[in-house]
């Protein structure tokens, strides 16, 4: 009996224009991945989402993606079945049938990864994830900050390389090996982390995210079709705040241990004028100073979108002169716990703040 | 029943010399590794040796060693255990009991290593290795070299960490993964390749060398204490060639991607008065030039030796000013034919020049 529902390609569009305002500025881009599911469904593949209330407790749930070289915007795959052959050695090594696949991180590419990885397998992807958001290290993803083993995990590549990290030291190692093996195997790999238990997953996962990713992205294709303002409209269905409207003055961008950190300097405009923001960045935009003041900060996202189009802006495209809008979402609540935010709050990317967080949540858990 | 015979601490000591002269200079100091082998002999566990005619084709081996960051002379286990953790988890991944243990590499190091992990298996370790002398990758073992799979191979640390690498492209992307993950866990790791049949290791392994080396640092320990000439001993026994006497005029040395390369310049003494002798180094010893004519070159043996001690000189510790011989030994022939220059030839280390095997081999075979 096949479960869930299924994608078309019209739904791949917008679920990677949702997943990449998720991604705030980081998770690598979800553009090449869809156009792979997209020809993938063309030629007979299905792709189907398995709602979160009918994930069963003895379903076995394999989470998968793209894993490579810190930097953004290199998160491509030669060969298109990485993540599928990562799963496969998984549930080989683990000996027991995987039932579904899951997103670790539905903010930009890794939103994707899972489908493709599903068609090929004839499973369904989890209607959820372990972010809601992007993040730039494994360990960051609720199924590890809730204590599920993310080992054995396995990473393969276009080559035929396939490497099991069948016990590890502790999640920040899981990550450590996994990101270099990833480096050595061509920059980027097929990611898959040990199978969990959908009882397991009930506790852990952000729930929805793959609709809710769906949803943003029909939402600001509608508004774009309807001549709405896209961000607006964002605004409107998250619940999110408008932090800023204004023009990019000055971007500043380094790669600091294989991470792409940097800032963004943006001017106000309309309601904003003779205002400033910062914005600073590990990848993702990670902190939000206005005048000075930290307004926002992760795990809240912050999402940079062009002012006209809604169009998310990720950290390596940020120019001089581009006019945007910076939106702040209450992070989902998993990520705000005690315990999360020692592995994603502010102290945890090297910044003395304490966490302050956004008001308006809830979109996450409404649904 | 309990295969082969026991090795004892003056044994270890004795062997760990020889292992050292046949590292070439490299190989990695086989010295700590010995204390801590004799530390479990003291412990109460046993260490023993399959004679290689006692190998039965039914037989599996795993060949383990520490592999590392390429710069020589940081071989050194935290724990101890790490190889044979590695050997456990190939040995699980396989899921059929290992019955031997096996060096790949006889020169330095990894001559001891699997000493280690075999006291703690309770299993013995076969009298071959896969060199015959020290070699800076895997791939340039002879279990490679002639076909045998390194893959499910394993890597363990004293952390925990435990990597397989279960499927590779080909024998230097195993290398490749191998060495990275090692860096990654702290500059070495434990390393264990595919379990090997005794029919192929029959076919494929260079027999007798672990009591070979046993037998040269016996015959050196057993010179100084008799006040002969361990240099003309080793040259007797081994029928190595006298290249050189003379002393260290100049040594250059830097870290090229890793490898430890460099050249050592040495001005004759004796017979050799009026004459040089250069020596490039990749860890090893590997081309030996007289007056700019090249004399021996990899695979063949270059072993630099304090000239009134027999003490095997590694790279690292070359200096102005050491009196020092230098011998050329034939190389097994295993190391010898079309196929195995390919991989451990001057030309595999990056030198433009034909392979000029040197006369007088035969130690290897004879036993």
């Amino acid at each position: 009996m096949l479960r869930g529902w299924e994608l078309s390609a019209g739904d791949l569009e917008a679920l990677a224009l949702g997943a990449a305002i998720l991604g705030t500025g980081g998770g690598g881009n979800p553009y090449i991945g869809r156009l792979r599911a997209t020809q993938l469904l063309k030629a007979g593949f299905r792709i189907r989402v398995l709602p979160f209330d009918q994930l069963e407790d003895a379903d076995l749930v394999v989470a998968v993606g793209g894993i490579g070289a810190p930097v953004v915007g290199i998160e491509k795959f030669e060969k298109g079945d990485e993540c599928y052959q990562a799963m496969r050695a998984v549930e080989r090594f683990s000996g027991k049938p995987v039932t579904a696949l899951i997103s670790s991180e539905i903010g930009g590419s890794n939103a994707i990864e899972p489908l493709i990885a599903a068609a090929y397998a004839g499973l369904p992807v989890v209607d959820a994830d372990g972010m809601g958001r992007a993040f730039p290290e494994v360990q960051m993803c609720t199924y590890l900050i809730y204590g599920l083993p993310g080992a054995p995990a396995a990473l393969a590549d276009e080559k035929g390389n396939i490497a099991i990290l069948s016990s590890v030291a502790d999640e920040y190692w899981l990550e450590k090996l996994a990101r270099t093996a990833a480096v050595d195997m061509g920059a980027t790999a097929g990611f898959a982390l040990a199978p969990m238990r959908g009882s397991d997953l009930k506790r852990t996962a952000v729930p929805h995210t793959l609709s809710l990713a769906l949803k943003l992205g029909r939402l600001v294709l509608q508004a774009r079709s309807r001549h709405l303002d896209p961000v607006s409209q964002v605004a409107g269905e998250t619940g999110a705040q408008l932090l800023f409207e204004g023009k990019i003055q000055d971007v500043s961008r380094r790669v600091v241990k294989g991470f792409a950190r940097g800032r963004v300097e943006i001017d106000g405009l309309r309601d904003f004028q003779r205002s400033r923001l910062t914005v600073d960045i590990q990848n993702e935009n990670l902190v939000a100073r206005r005048d000075g003041e930290v307004i926002a900060s992760v795990p809240d996202l912050i999402m940079i979108l062009d002012l006209e189009t809604g169009e998310p802006i990720t950290t390596e495209l940020l120019r001089f002169g581009f006019r945007v809008a910076v939106l702040g979402l209450a992070a989902p609540e998993q990520l705000r716990t005690a315990r999360a935010l020692e592995v994603v709050g502010p102290r945890a990317f090297g910044y003395d703040l304490p966490y302050r967080p956004l008001g308006g949540g809830g979109w996450y858990a409404e649904h």
